[in-house]
């Protein structure tokens, strides 16, 4: 039997993503399922519902319930957390990067210590000093530039991938992130819905 | 040790308020957690975030989504599941039906009635002969007239109770349904929260 495959798809500025990021690795591996990491851009979906900024900000009580909502779930799951300022930020070229760093195969230790260091400890993940610390960090003992992979990070190629990527994002019906989407189209939006997705990921291939 | 408590809030046109309401005294039972019944209306909070219907008629892939992940749900939970038409019904006359029931310790059979005739069986529930129909079922075997109930649901006393709990909702910050709120104020939105929300109202009840 194929091992079944889960795509998870993230925009780094989305907070339940961080929430998903940092446990999805131990939740596959306990359904033996395999995890296909797909960042992707939520602004431009976003905007084409008439939103310039989050939803959090445009629904004020939705997002205080959501900042309470975070803190009370990374304390469950010993995480760090601060709210990082601006929300949301800009997570243009942490995406860039973390298609240079998926061709080297270190999409989940990248976007991790992306995440970590904006909704861990804060930081501004649309400065370039940010994001190379981060990669830095994240890849500790492998032999690799992260400054070179800035650079590459704004190659037209990967400019290209990411749009095709959120365009893709849209065709397949998302409209928020996380959301985690089965080999046959199931689609399942939140944190909350990772165990049930990977329940159907595991049904599906054993052609329940 | 006083029993911990929870309070309920929901929208008849709620669809995840069905989910909820369907298995709330079976999960209160196991914490050991009173439930307290809180009808109220979301269109007015809908109202004052722009909306003049569900956002999931708003925002359509969103609302494509949420009946997809109903009838997952529901197949699931091995609960009835049709989706009524129009959408959103008009949940008014349920809402204070169900206050009525209230006054009457009925409040949770009349509610799942009125939720089952919806989402169960697609009917109308702005109409008073499914509201009755509904009334009468719950409450196989007690001596109540559920004509006179409906008579009494448009009391001008009832209605202010009605506007009074939706206004107490705005004030509380509930901004969607189904809400769970513990004494000390701590809100949980969502079916998917019932849970982290019932063990939230124990552990404040035994004082941790």
């Amino acid at each position: 039997m194929q091992a079944p495959r889960l795509e998870f798809w993230y925009d780094f500025a989305s907070t339940y993503s961080y929430l998903s990021a940092m446990r999805i690795e131990t939740v596959a591996k306990a359904h033996g399922v395999k995890i296909d990491w797909k960042p992707f851009l939520l602004g431009p979906i976003f905007r084409s519902q008439g939103w310039d900024t989050s939803p959090f900000n445009v629904y004020p009580a939705k997002g205080r319930y959501m900042w309470r909502d975070m803190q009370r779930l990374t304390a469950e799951r010993g995480l760090s957390f601060s709210v990082p300022s601006p929300f949301p930020q800009n997570s243009l070229a942490a995406a860039r990067l973390a298609l240079v760093a998926s061709d080297r195969d270190l999409i989940a230790p990248v976007t991790k210590a992306i995440f970590t260091a904006q909704f861990g400890h804060g930081h501004d993940i649309g400065d370039a000093t940010v994001l190379q610390h981060a990669t830095t960090r994240a890849c500790v003992g492998r032999s690799l530039d992260s400054a070179q992979m800035l650079t590459l990070s704004v190659d037209p190629k990967i400019k290209d991938r990411l749009k095709a990527q959120t365009a893709a994002a849209t065709s397949h019906g998302i409209f928020g992130a996380p959301t985690f989407r089965t080999q046959d189209g199931e689609l399942f939006w939140g944190d909350d819905r990772l165990d049930q997705a990977m329940a159907w990921a595991r049904a599906q291939a054993i052609g329940e």
